[in-house]
């Protein structure tokens, strides 16, 4: 490895800083040139501290993971078109670095020490060689963070302005909308510069000064501390931290706008349902104890017979959710996700004409530096091996294949495992829970038993949801390092689609089984199917499951915004931060060895580092999930989502601004593959809403009672023609109540369509059953289809550009036609 | 208006030809220009042959509009920036030209075409100024038609070639290259002079002369005579035709390609039925006469009651198309239509892509002419009411909606109301014809009832399609001249989804009346449901109405295409061509007089002028429907598309090159609205064929009988479990059999799922009923989220970009910042 003769080039400024440098605080110590990017270095401590030193290592490494998960991905084909020409020494560079990844802790660490700096040493060299100009601390402690600055000349900007495409009036006259974009004081230009730089950054635990120039102070004042029902400065976020950042917070505020409208009309509906609470007829039957049903037992032996008026309270409380505006709601709610992402598409469109994106191309990126390392120790291995077969290409690829699938499979597998085996445990839970509480002879228990159980399964469900998903989320992305992806954005996109799907089965898996399977294999009197041949599946509340459901999905949603927004997103950062200090502390001493006042960029790599947008964007897509996929049985979901992410833009904002070091910007023309994410989830909503209302609500057996079998057209008698007879001398030896307190009872009564005891074909399916389940049937097909009718109208009508920009665009093609006419003349 | 001095500019040839022109026939009188474009003024005699004259006139004027249809709808957003410059008395020539419309019939010609003469000379003075060069021949005759041939040299070449951003090497190494695309002899560029000219071809009647070059040879070689299994010369088609067409033959192609796999699929589905005829119990029940199933009658009092076995030949036929496999080619052609759409997407950006078309812009277009005339109109009379309202832009507007939406009303009301009359008309055919032949004495005539009348009816059916299919034509096209769309792009695009959308309600009407329909209200035994009080609603055949789908879809479909294709694509062209021959031999003596010998142009003139590629798309996209939407009654659909566009390709092939002008070369990017047609229809088709195999086969019954109701578990007693009973004594009086040969009958059967008369609830709906609806509806849902799920993994398994394609790209990039990043170095 050739020692570059541009060591010496790079001026050192010595402990005493220069009066400028103190001054202007991002600025080379020449006081002219600006700070544009700080590469830092942890250089180890030596041996003395041996321990420590390793885990500075493998922080280092670890610190590669996190910073590399989201680097720049476009534009930097630029850098592929020159890697030869800047970094020859690509291959060895990888090579050196997973050598000394492997030596870790059992060789001396000085020799890899010197070949990391003579690693460092090269990749000056090239930045240099490319234009840049770099300035760096004379090196005083043997360990700790050492920074190297970086300064883009203006014909280096110039250079990767024109690869990037970046978009210049023709005109020569308008001097100053012409230098505007290129102004170094602006962050977007910073990125030009990294982009080629991403792939090496490997070598440093790259930080990005907070400039506390202009644009900070104004972004800082309107967003975080301006009333919430403003607009966000859009503008000036991306100004500060570039495209994809900029679309995160134009998304979150395009979703928060049209959240309000459908929480208005959540808000009306359930009003709705608690004005006809009392009008209601089947409730009002429920509640009426002249009407004196008795229905079968809720568990074998120990429980007795009860009246179905005692569940009067569920059956009003059913009554709110679950009404004829219901339906109504959940038409407009999947129309609403529609014209949520139609007017998201045309935002997105107004976004980047003004942002100057239209141009932008998908780039050929960067292999990723660990595909490369692997992609070298196969060739390094192959080489090895070249005289023993030769067939290994094709056996490479099946093994990529394999790997992929079988990752798949894995993933599934564990998945289904896991969720159902949560979801199950908790089933058994409530079981034996409620078998348990109902044997005890405590009346007060007794009475409180379904309150308790699904109370205390639901906030155990989701303490496993919040616990799983922190799982999930680090086997998604050792899933996704297993499956080597090429580049950047392919890993991002890989690692986004697993994450989304386990954590979504994760948190809708306890909502999916008390939607669509609690209680429809609880099996009939007599006939009940048993779990590990001892407890009862369990039912529905006699008010029907929806108001369970409500119940599951208000806590998990109200719980999961409370417990991960605000203790993970603000508890944790303020503990690590806390933690950071405590140690500081320690080296506190030392630090008052050093003459110089801490400069920008050492406050700033105090910060925390910068993850990436996924965790953002994937709490928001869980939430959007409950907004929009079991919305007909909670229509007060906007509601809630609303006022969480009134607070969520500000804390997020906060988060951006004041607590993580100020990210790498990137420029991106959409919000890629959540886009998907997010349409498919529109379209799966559609079928889960028309299911819900079919299946789980009671609209379609009062709308059928009504039509078909009512004899007065109304719906009184709904109740009774609900509940089926059941001769209790069927009752199975042992499971029969044991000292009931109704006296003789021949009959009991349960929630199902069967034939009564007297018919022929006993205890079977009635021909009502067949009749609301064809019904139930017909109501998805035709919900299902005349949604999707309605979702492609919506979709067609609006149009993808909005007017205004059509007529900007037309108009500035116009000019460029005139002004060519024009040349075209003169010559 | 001023006359333009040009006038004496434009080179005169006089009745005897140059030598050179002779030789080369397609230049100028100079023998070294190339003749480009051509435009043609029909002159009219003068008052001496009055009648001729206005009728020329009004045909003038209908080729304004059968060639204003489809003129070059991209790129003309050059001519739109440089409207005012060339021409400046736009407004000025509509007006004239309006009113000589007006004056028609009852002014003297000679003020009229006096002014026609002069906006024609201002016409050539401006193209003059444009750049061009004009030849025209002298006037020797005072009518017929007058030829102006135009050359654009290559300056004006080059400058139209920027406007359209035809790509060119960077490197000027490989000049041939460069110079290659702007060759004059390519077709390709004689657009680019044409689209400023578009605007004002409604003053002539322009043609396009047929190169008889090196392309047209080599097109018509491999593309008219070449085996039919060859691929199609789509590069040489491009390049002669133009883009358009050249896509649509590629589309044709594709389509064509893609029928194959289905085709033998269909095959295979088709041969497991006849394979499995012998072996289905049901069919074996049906027509085993030990059974002796009594059916009730057919018709009213005249019929007598008969037995089951005697329609054993319908039911072994349903069999070959009414079997499991069927199921299993639903959801295969479902697929297919996903593949053929996802596979023509990447085959038109690989054409694309070798087409250059990738940088075509949607470009803001020139309005119609009609659309300035009304404008025009509308203005005038403001100025008039100017001082009367003020408020007549909101007027305007709300006009303009108002007369969009009842439009719409109009057509949807018209629409309904011709094709279910068309429909229904035949429905009463049938259901009189039968009653009256049943009534017949002759035996002969009464067995052959159903065959008889089913055939005349769907003949009967397929005349009245046709007629109806030229009349919907004619109103689209009438519909959308009233909404005055601006551009003709706009105008295409609403007249192709208006006679798309009359023409495929009329096409398959029928259909949906047999598959979803026929049968369904026809009542029960006892309590028939009649139509003018008279007639017994019909019923489906005894084997189910899958058969008579069938026999009405096959009639269809091949009588359509047979007769549209050969009879109207071929018969019409060769009978018009006869009777122009005829009117020819008329002015023969008149041409002898004519020295030269005729000129390509004159050639070309004589052929049929290009309508459009409408008519060729909509052919395709019907047989599309034929193919996809109910392919589940009849798999053979496939084959008979595939062996009609076979035929069709060549045929379509040899119109264009030898009967037709050649049409004006137009640039597009892909098929336009056709293609989402195409996946409209494929999505439709998805829930039509889940109908179809749920409501219209017997698939499910008998899944449903084997599984839920069969003692053995076998399909054995299916056809008696579907047939419930009927007392005679309930007939009412007047409907029983007269005079009954089958001696005694107390109870006979009636296919349907009813209670039998000795229930309680006689001839209501059985369990059974409702137990099959429900399974039926299951399977709606089930198939359609199915299919459609697969359907989206398989667009999404697809890439859109080929791989090759994606490679070649991203070498030209990085080729293009190798050259940039040298070109900086020498700086």
């Amino acid at each position: 490895m050739q020692i570059s003769p541009s060591e010496v080039k790079i001026p050192v400024v010595g402990p005493t800083p220069s009066p400028q440098s103190i001054g202007e605080g991002l600025c080379f110590s020449d006081g002219r040139r600006k700070v544009d990017y700080v590469l830092v270095f942890q250089r180890r401590r030596h041996s003395s501290i041996r321990s420590h030193a390793s885990t500075s290592v493998s922080h280092d490494r670890l610190s590669i993971v996190s910073n590399g998960n989201f680097p720049p991905s476009v534009g930097s084909d630029a850098a592929a078109g020159r890697g030869g020409a800047i970094l020859g020494g690509e291959a060895s560079v990888g090579e050196v670095f997973m050598e000394l990844g492997g030596a870790g802790g059992n060789e001396p660490t000085d020799p890899a020490d010197n070949e990391m700096r003579l690693i460092r040493q090269e990749f000056e060299a090239n930045l240099l060689e490319a234009g840049l100009e770099i300035e760096r601390d004379r090196e005083l402690k043997t360990h700790g963070p050492s920074f190297t600055r970086l300064h883009a000349p203006w014909p280096v900007l110039c250079r990767e302005a024109e690869f990037l495409k970046i978009k210049v009036p023709t005109k020569t006259v308008r001097s100053q909308k012409m230098n505007q974009p290129f102004q170094p004081k602006v962050p977007h230009q910073d990125h030009e510069r990294t982009k080629f730089l991403s792939h090496y950054t490997h070598l440093y635990t790259h930080t990005h000064t907070h400039t506390h120039t202009h644009t900070h102070t104004l972004l800082c004042l309107p967003w975080l501390y301006s009333a919430f029902y403003k607009y966000q400065p859009i503008d000036l976020v991306r100004k500060y931290f570039g495209e994809k950042i900029g679309l995160y917070f134009a998304w979150l505020g395009v979703y928060t706008q049209l959240l309000i409208p459908a929480s208005i009309v959540g808000i009306i509906v359930f009003f709705f349902g608690v004005a006809t609470v009392e009008t209601d007829i089947p409730s009002q039957e429920m509640c009426n104890e002249s009407l004196n049903f008795t229905m079968c037992p809720l568990c074998d032996g120990v429980c007795d017979f009860w009246h179905l008026s005692t569940a009067c309270g569920t059956a009003r409380a059913s009554h709110l959710f679950d009404n004829p505006a219901t339906v109504f709601f959940a038409i407009f709610m999947s129309l609403w996700a529609v014209l949520f992402l139609e007017h998201w598409k045309r935002r997105q469109i107004s976004l980047s004409f003004s942002w100057d994106l239209t141009g932008i191309e998908e780039d050929e990126e960067h292999p990723r530096p660990k595909y490369e390392n692997i992609l070298l120790q196969k060739r390094q291995r192959k080489q090895k091996n070249k005289k023993k077969k030769k067939k290994n290409e094709v056996g490479k690829k099946r093994n990529l294949l394999m790997t992929n699938l079988s990752c798949f499979l894995f993933l599934f597998c564990s998945q289904f495992g896991l969720t159902f085996s949560a979801v199950f445990g908790v089933i058994i839970y409530r079981i034996t829970v409620s078998a348990l509480m109902a044997m005890s002879p405590d009346p007060e228990t007794k009475s409180n038993v379904r309150v308790t159980v699904t109370a205390t399964a639901v906030i155990i469900n989701l303490v496993v949801i919040l616990i799983l998903d922190e799982i999930y989320g680090a086997v998604a992305l050792w899933l996704t390092e297993l499956e080597i992806p090429k580049t950047e954005t392919d890993f991002e996109e890989r690692l986004i689609l697993k994450a989304f799907l386990l954590k979504f089965m994760n948190a809708y898996a306890p909502i999916f089984y008390v939607a669509f399977f609690k209680g429809r294999f609880a099996g009939r009197p007599g006939n009940y199917v048993y779990v590990f041949n001892d407890y009862r599946m369990e039912e529905c509340a006699p008010g029907g499951c929806l108001i369970e459901l409500c119940i599951q999905l208000s806590i998990i949603m109200l719980g999961k915004q409370l417990i991960q927004n605000n203790i993970f997103e603000i508890g944790i950062p303020k503990l690590k931060k806390l933690v950071r200090a405590i140690k500081d502390k320690g080296s506190a001493e030392k630090k008052s060895e050093q003459e110089r006042p801490p400069q920008q960029w050492n406050l700033d790599y105090a910060l925390a580092p910068f993850e990436g947008l996924t965790p953002e964007y994937m709490e928001m897509i869980i939430q959007f999930g409950f907004v929009s996929l079991f919305v007909a049985s909670f229509p007060l979901a906007p509601l809630f989502a609303l006022l969480n992410n009134v607070i969520e833009i500000r804390l997020d904002a906060k988060k951006f601004v004041t607590e993580l070091r100020r990210p790498v910007a990137v420029r991106a023309k959409d919000i890629g593959i959540w886009y998907n994410i997010l349409s498919g989830m529109g379209k799966f909503s559609v079928i889960i809403n028309a299911f819900v209302i079919s299946f789980t609500s009671d609209f379609i057996p009062r709308l059928v009672y009504q039509y078909m079998f009512s004899q007065t057209g109304t719906m009184h008698g709904f109740i009774d023609h609900t509940l089926s007879y059941f001769n209790v001398s069927n009752f199975k030896p042992g499971t029969a109540p044991q000292n009931s307190e109704h006296g003789d009872i021949i009959v009991c009564r349960y929630k199902d369509y069967r034939e009564p005891p007297w018919s022929p074909d006993a205890y079977m399916f009635s021909k009502q059953y067949w009749c609301v389940l064809a019904a139930r049937l017909a109501f998805v097909i035709v919900f299902q289809n005349l949604v999707m009718f309605l979702s492609l109208v919506v979709a067609w009508v609006i149009p993808d550009t909005p007017k205004t920009i059509m007529e900007q665009l037309k108009r500035e093609k116009k000019l460029l036609v005139d002004v060519f006419l024009r040349e075209e003349k003169e010559k």
